[in-house]
């Protein structure tokens, strides 16, 4: 095998495949335990900090990393997940609680807001904050291209997705891969987070399809431009219009579609 | 656009993009009610029906479609989402409920049960029955085609995955389309259900990766051969594995990776 394809320590694992060895994507749970509140979350293992407090920002169960007192993560161990313990300053009341709740559904289902207005959706999302990039037109292709050349464990396994937050110009701020698309979104959050990263001058680059579940992420820490390899939803399409975001979608190589806020392609 | 590239009415949306007309997959909320247990799932709309079938097998709320009393489906109105109310002849109890409860984590997480071994994430999953087909080597092609073809939805959209339900030379017994991978194979599954299709007799064809929600799925209703375009995860071989079911990956063309149960591919 190639030297340079090596996957994460603990992130794939070896399988015969018709009588030839190959790498599998690992996928096992992490249980997120928020002053007692419970969940669990199937991902890649590793990184399972960056994993909880890009979770935990981009579902809005906490606004800053300010907010965590503490954050203990331990490995699996015999019949034990992995987990994840996270206290904050102040127990998670009233608002938080809910979102909290509501992160069980947000995979793959939306909380019990008045889900038929693309709106409502974003009523807890704040405002773009003035310092959205602009991006020059030919800067997608570098930014794919950077996001293709860091899937190191999709690239032995092709089981994962990647995320990379990055600047206009092409500098990757922080990434994230893992058998979860939303997963890897949180990860490369949560590094960015963790490295003080403004993330409202970030454009996000996305290996899967741009649903409505990675856009609202986004666009909760007004991540303001969000790039693609695959389609949108109409959904997501919806959200970023409303929120005056940019997608993009379907970039691949020197090519790429633009769903709304072209006024920022430069 | 070529005719034979329609969507099916209400699955896809027309938007600009880059100045030119561009299809959007739907994405929007169905809300579950099961004797007033509820929950969001997002999905493409239409063939709610199916789904709803499809996704009270799949998750082992119901054993079989004789316990439906009532399943009535209603499009979204106003500011109120779709919905499927379901009444059971015996009101969930007990172990039913649990699941029901779960199936709010299944999609990106799994229960509470002793996750760290995957034999007990089989454990309300029934053993495979005798009749589980043997499959041509040759026929995962002609399979993959059929899934192929019958993406129509993808073919206009690009944004979302669909799944098969077939016997073993090719012939499709029932088939589903929908922004959501877990979605797909409910609608296939609640269609061959519905059709009262013998489900064990089964190949399923998933456009997308196995992870092991989409093998689970697979598993409770002892579909025993499950063809993947793409990657499975290391979770999904071993669940395979355990189950003795035959699990084949990268399908694409002449070639493909059989991971495990290569005993039944002829």
């Amino acid at each position: 095998m190639d030297p340079r394809l090596q996957a994460p320590v603990g992130a794939a694992r070896r399988a015969l495949a018709g009588g030839r060895e190959d790498l599998l994507v690992e996928e096992s749970p992490l249980l997120i335990d928020v002053h007692g509140q419970t969940l669990l979350t199937m991902r890649t293992p590793g990184r399972d900090e960056d994993l909880t407090c890009g979770f935990l920002l981009a579902e809005g169960v906490i606004g800053d990393l300010d907010e965590l007192e503490e954050l203990r993560c331990t490995p699996a161990a015999s019949e034990q997940p992995a987990a994840a313990r996270v206290r904050l300053r102040e127990a998670p009341a009233g608002l938080a609680r809910a979102r909290l709740a509501r992160t069980h559904e947000i995979r793959s289902s939306c909380g019990a807001c008045g889900v038929a207005d693309p709106q409502a959706l974003l009523a807890d999302a704040p405002a773009l904050l003035p310092g959205v990039p602009r991006v020059p037109a030919a800067a997608i292709a570098t930014l794919t291209a950077e996001l293709e050349a860091r899937q190191r464990l999709f690239a032995v396994t092709g089981g994962s997705h990647g995320a990379l937050l990055a600047t206009a110009d092409g500098a990757v701020l922080a990434e994230g891969e893992d058998v979860g698309r939303h997963n890897a979104l949180d990860k490369a959050i949560g590094a960015a987070a963790r490295a003080g990263v403004e993330l409202h001058r970030c454009v996000a680059v996305l290996s899967g399809r741009a649903g409505f579940d990675l856009v609202v992420k986004c666009l909760r820490l007004r991540v303001g431009v969000i790039v693609s390899v695959s389609a949108p939803s109409a959904l997501a399409f919806d959200l970023c219009e409303a929120a005056g975001a940019t997608l993009v979608g379907f970039a691949r190589g020197a090519r790429h579609r633009v769903y709304c806020g072209a006024d920022r392609l430069t």
